[in-house]
């Protein structure tokens, strides 16, 4: 069931001035084109205004101005922040597992599942691992020997945590990633690559998030970290004693390779690569689709592939617009130098 | 069991024309150079014709021509066409899962399976979904609650379909694939990334295929659309809010950012990367390892990273491969004037 | 329990000549920032030099030469290699998986399990399946009808081997990754796509290793094929009929396209795309992103999207960095060569 609050209360919530109906009665939010009476809204974005005069939505968040419109507006200074508020009251995190272990799940002995956790559906937990309170693993997580889980995790279905993984608190995973996987290393002999044993581990902090079917690689010896409160999307790929540092987000499909470090408060969009052994500073953006293959300092922004400053990047991909007028410009410039120094020689 | 036809049957049932052994009994089907005696095979390309000589086929489909060959030819307008539906007859699906659900499956309550749909082993179907008939959900398919799945689909091993994901009828995923994984939204806060709820839904319409360990989020509100007929590849990223039209075809690794917009009949290449919010018009074609920053209108041809349209982008490259060289040119060029200059001014 | 030797017992076993403390107890290996006293380290590189004044190890691998170090060291002629043996010497495989079928799995009644073999908890193994001696499949690996697996083979959790899937021996799966999804195989038709059966499958040759969440598609008909000794990383895909000869290794994200074929001994960077129909030879080397799109000869080494020789991509990336400039300076030229031509017309 939705909670339901009339745009009054909303208004007095978020501390705001109305400007138009108080009295409706809100029960949902929704994007502006999909308003529905009972529903509020916001614009965040100048772009946006014009849908002011259609939307069916009962309120919208917006920013002081003197709209003139016969909607009811709730004037806030930040719309977005206030409409995530709303989302997180009128959609309370749905999960709708039940507490305690599924009789199909299977617990070796010598695991620690705390009682307010729930663990789903032909889980597996394997020896010597702990599930802390208010932890939830849905249906199919598949748990190796000796990992660590803290507490008020979410563990989607299908994720599997190799041995000795440790997750600190309120870490979420999403469907079908695996952390802890052997790292890629091996070492040439005469008779082809020999396996170099991946005997590390992975460290998962605080506050992480960890999208669908991104896998994390163990370390070869010592451990492959993710900071507090970093976020990565689906399908990234993190090698083998990569250590990355809090509060960074990386884009999906991203690759970072063995033993790079990442700094604190990065952003790094999506189907981007990171060679091995690299040092990436602190607060660092890297564009989508770059191809990271030297140290980038602290607070520095680069693109391209291979990656440059970003300034660089920007004008070498306009001028290459020109390039093939470049050329033309060129043969026109040595046709006419040639036929100067000719009539030059002629001359003299 | 295969089937066996004659030579002659077949050329009935597709309309044509024998040069050669009608009588000649064909069991299966193969590629040219892998055929035996009982297979048929096809020639759809000029540059196989030369293994007409060698091939140990007992039948070839072939466009008409004065071929002088030993071979047995069947003499086809669309050689390639007609090899499918012999493909299709000669190897009918292999559906090797039995009726039922198994004893080992766990089916909630109130969730509702139709008596002609089968359920693998491990398949976990949470409470209130409901799946259609003649549905088969191979071994370890996980399926939250609240889902509904149409009739006729193939759900393969260890695909996840997440709380209120809505499925067509003849629905095709690939193993592996997590439909309804949480969009990757985040506030940025003093503390931290705060997560959005995602509280919309992911729904597949019908006759899609999805390939194995594609990943595809649900919306921050509202719905990801995946329009009917659409086919997606292998390892694809589909963000949160995504709309993708119909019939358009998608290569594996490519990634389509959140908001994004594609139309009809579009065909994408491999490792694409589309950055969020933008529209992709109908019948759009997208170069491999594209980077699409901008919108693109119907029908429109575009490559490279960013992209730009095709024809620039190919002459762009042409003309990159004499940069190198250009740069000598140039400063010969510079040199040459700057030496009739200096002689100008000693001149007068 | 983790074996211990003293540095004299090391260096017998390595034929090495110790230079400090011979009586030392070595009860692990550790990277040189991280060990211990009772640790070896290895130094293979002249940039770790420095570390010999501060580690912590009680002792080190190190080529000859003359150290002046209160550090005990071991002198060897290849550091690494020699640390890659300790390494397997200190950290044996951790298989902690026991042998025997778990009472949750399910075997099919036609399916062969060898009695050395190790099944674990919820793996399902499918009719007419056999599994060699000494093989390992982790708790939720799924191996669908007429798969052979063979000896001594590693399947980590949440793999799935599709259909008529066969495995050589020592065949290394990571957790996630798909053997034998369908190829993406698609006719146009006016209705739509219509599928293309995928009736062939995929052969994994002795000793190769697949990455975490790889996917490789079965044959259309015929086979996949990855050639003995050949690793894949985490997160590739292989497309149908695509053939891989033998020891060829391919970093993490790269892309196979269907009936590709590449050689032996080929080292293939990360994020790499390979179009369709291409031949790669033996000991080719592809720089990561790359895009490749035309047949590369035999040791032939490539770069760049579209690929190129990698000298010309190396000079046509640092033409790049300058081509802004060259603008500057042809714009100059021009109106350079324009004055010399109007000052000569109006000379003449």
């Amino acid at each position: 069931m939705n909670p339901s609050m009339t745009v009054a209360e909303i208004a007095r919530l978020l501390g705001a001035k109305i400007s138009g109906n108080a009295d409706t009665v809100i029960r949902g939010v929704a994007k502006i084109e999909d308003a529905g009476p009972a529903d509020i809204t916001f614009i965040a974005n100048a772009r946006y205004v014009k849908h002011l005069e259609t939307t069916q939505a009962g309120a919208v968040l917006i920013a002081p101005g003197s709209w003139v419109t016969n909607r009811t507006l709730i004037e806030v200074n930040d719309p977005y922040a206030d409409f995530v508020r709303l989302l997180t009251l009128f959609h309370p995190k749905a999960i709708w597992m039940r507490k305690g272990i599924h009789p199909t799940a299977v617990v070796e002995a010598d695991a620690v599942v705390d009682q307010s956790a729930a663990i789903g559906a032909f889980c597996y937990i394997g020896p010597r691992t702990t599930v802390g309170s208010d932890t939830v693993l849905y249906p199919h997580v598949i748990v190796a020997a000796d990992v660590v889980i803290g507490c008020g995790c979410e563990i989607h279905s299908g994720v599997t945590l190799r041995e000795g993984t440790r997750l600190g608190n309120r870490v979420v995973i999403q469907d079908g990633a695996v952390i802890g996987s052997d790292g890629f290393g091996f070492a040439a002999t005469e008779c082809g690559y020999e396996k170099i044993p991946q005997s590390g581990i992975v460290i998962i902090e605080d506050d992480v998030e960890i999208g669908a079917n991104t896998t994390i690689d163990r370390a070869t010896m010592g451990r492959t970290v993710i900071g507090k409160g970093t976020k990565l999307d689906n399908l990234i790929q993190i090698g083998h004693n990569v250590s990355i540092g809090s509060h960074t987000v990386i884009a999906a499909q991203s690759g970072v390779s063995g033993s790079s470090k990442i700094g604190d408060q990065c952003r790094i969009g999506g189907q981007v690569g990171i060679v091995g052994h690299l040092q990436i500073g602190d607060r660092v953006m890297i564009g989508a689709q770059s191809g990271v293959s030297s140290d980038v300092p602290n607070g520095d922004i680069v693109s391209g592939s291979p990656a440059r400053a970003h300034g660089l990047w920007k004008r070498i991909e306009v001028a290459l617009t020109r390039l093939p007028d470049l050329l033309r410009r060129v043969r026109d410039l040595e046709s006419a130098v040639f036929k100067a120094q000719t009539k030059d020689k002629a001359d003299s």
